[in-house]
């Protein structure tokens, strides 16, 4: 591995000083962006755009060369492990995600084993060495999964759901069932999580996209316990340097007590919790990333850069922040507001880190 | 007024000595019900049955024939006030309500004008007006409005939305124009429910819908701000009574402490907070109404009554508790299991209330 050119992300992530707050951004490479819908074309569809290494690395590195983004993240799914497990993942337009063999029955969660990351998911590492030699030291590389509870969610419902009625009726019916369930996940996430950091990612981000519908006990009981199983047993140092873990539940403000005890090194946070409190609460327990809502990419370039100071005068002076959207990036975007974005936290940020 | 027969609810919103837990559901007069798809399908659509008082009093006693329900909520719908200040309701199928006129300029804000509830909404002071003569005292009214920035957030960006792009353009780079139109809303919200409590309507409830959207001090600014406006300009008595007032803010978990402050008798909790740590966390200040999972509504009948039983448990001892659910009863649920969750509520919570 080349010597990394810029460490501020990894910095920031384990409260080390920098000399400005590093920003990455939940889909960055995306469909806001028109390069990264001219390669997506080229794959044919998304699915094949994730499978495919070449491309993967194509659309991973696009936004780093319109904007001074402190870490590229891997290009891939969360649901390329449930795919993995023969689920049968399918897009659909307008609609996202589909399994063509959701897990209804005691005998689907039976039938389903753990993948191994070498051969299932082989694509996946291979994008990452294929990242990792293009990226040649300039920024750090994110590797990531969804979190046991987001990706059972997707696999019992079949596809993204408002209310959750097929899982949560699970939940409350037949808890050991989704326990049997939640566990074999902890375990392919784990697995595949220590197979990115081998083949390269220097940066783990569970996502937990759907922690938040869940009432706080069930949060606690068919969440976070999986998040902290696999946290335990990730691989924290790797080529010589720590591995920073850093958990993300959207809606999770009100456990972020809990979330800051798991073993990680940062939390995650949606735009609904003020990073200022949330800093005051976690104090030197783990760092934090985010929060400036995505939405506020709607304003125009005067407001944009407001919202963004806001963030960093709210976090305040010193390191452990990692500036971040508090949930990915919409799809209709204008890619200059993300440009000023990006330019105003280093610019505006510096002043925070001069003692 | 005919004496009122079964007080439950009045006395746990104002923290006084019940026998049993007071049990409401949002939206229990809703399409889960056949009698009720039955009346609206009389009434044409949903619109004509919310502006016809017989047919609107009709469905909002059905939820009562079937089950020991505390308290009748007016059956209307928020946007009722937008559509009286000329926006143009309409509802379509599948894809939930929308404007014909909907506020995107400065001259959009400066047109509408404060209804009068005596005109523009007489339909909802009538309806208040048969269904109390039809309670004749059986169980309190509820009256009901939007929160501004709810009401706000439809009328800017026209119908339901996922990224609220358009209000929180306008919030992010015109702020002063969207605060003119939130005063516009508070005044009219103001109007509205005074007018529901001139005609009959015991308690009042305020739905911040969309409050959870928002980040931290925006919510403070944008919405929480003109939810205390309002509660300061409520009428506070009527008819020898206490009126009292529930702030509901969807997602506010984060924010209950300034909802506690705002001068109201009790707020509405969704799932995601524990009503254990809520009710610590505020004292004797108000009392609080929640907060079943909706979706705990999909298991079977021992998973239900579990459920039921948890969060009656986690309130503990003692009085200013209504159960409720966290957000409004969805359509596909078996009625069966709201007897189940009435019946437990009342049959399991007095244990509760002995001392």
């Amino acid at each position: 591995m080349p010597d990394l050119q810029n460490d501020r992300l990894l910095r920031a992530l384990l409260r080390e000083t920098v000399d400005k707050t590093p920003i990455w951004i939940m889909r960055q490479a995306g469909r806001y962006l028109p390069e990264y819908r001219a390669t997506r074309q080229k794959a044919g569809n998304f699915l094949e755009l994730c499978k495919n290494p070449e491309l993967a690395c194509e659309v991973t590195l696009q936004p780093l060369e319109r904007f001074e983004l402190d870490a590229a993240i891997l290009f891939s799914d969360i649901l390329t492990i449930p795919d993995a497990m023969g689920l049968g993942l399918y897009f659909t337009e307008g609609e996202g995600p589909a399994f063509m063999h959701p897990i209804r029955t005691r005998a689907d969660v039976e039938k389903i084993g753990i993948p191994d990351p070498e051969s299932e998911l082989a694509y996946v590492t291979q994008a990452i060495h294929t990242i990792c030699t293009a990226l040649n030291g300039r920024v750090p590389l994110i590797g990531f999964s969804g979190s046991p509870w987001t990706l059972a969610s997707y696999m019992v419902e079949g596809r993204g759901s408002r209310t959750f009625s097929r899982i949560k009726g699970m939940l409350y019916s037949e808890p050991t069932l989704l326990h049997q369930l939640l566990d074999k996940m902890a375990r392919s996430v784990t697995d595949c999580l220590n197979a990115q950091i081998a083949a390269g990612a220097q940066v783990v981000q569970i996502f937990d996209t759907w922690g938040g519908v869940l009432a706080e006990p069930q949060y606690m009981e068919f969440s976070l316990q999986y998040m902290r199983q696999i946290v335990e047993n990730l691989t924290h140092e790797c080529r010589g340097r720590r591995v920073p873990i850093i958990l993300f539940t959207k809606g999770g403000g009100l456990w972020l007590d809990a979330l800051a005890n798991t073993g990680c090194d940062a939390v995650g946070l949606d735009w609904t919790l003020s990073i200022g409190r949330a800093r005051t609460q976690v104090g030197d327990r783990v760092a934090l990333q985010g929060n400036l809502d995505p939405s506020a990419l709607y304003a125009n370039a005067e407001g944009v850069s407001k919202a963004a100071k806001n963030i960093i005068e709210d976090f305040g002076q010193g390191s452990g922040h990692v500036f971040n959207l508090g949930h990915g990036i919409t799809p209709d975007i204008d890619p200059e507001n993300v440009k000023i974005l990006v330019d105003t936290v280093h610019q505006y940020s510096a002043r925070f880190h001069n003692d």
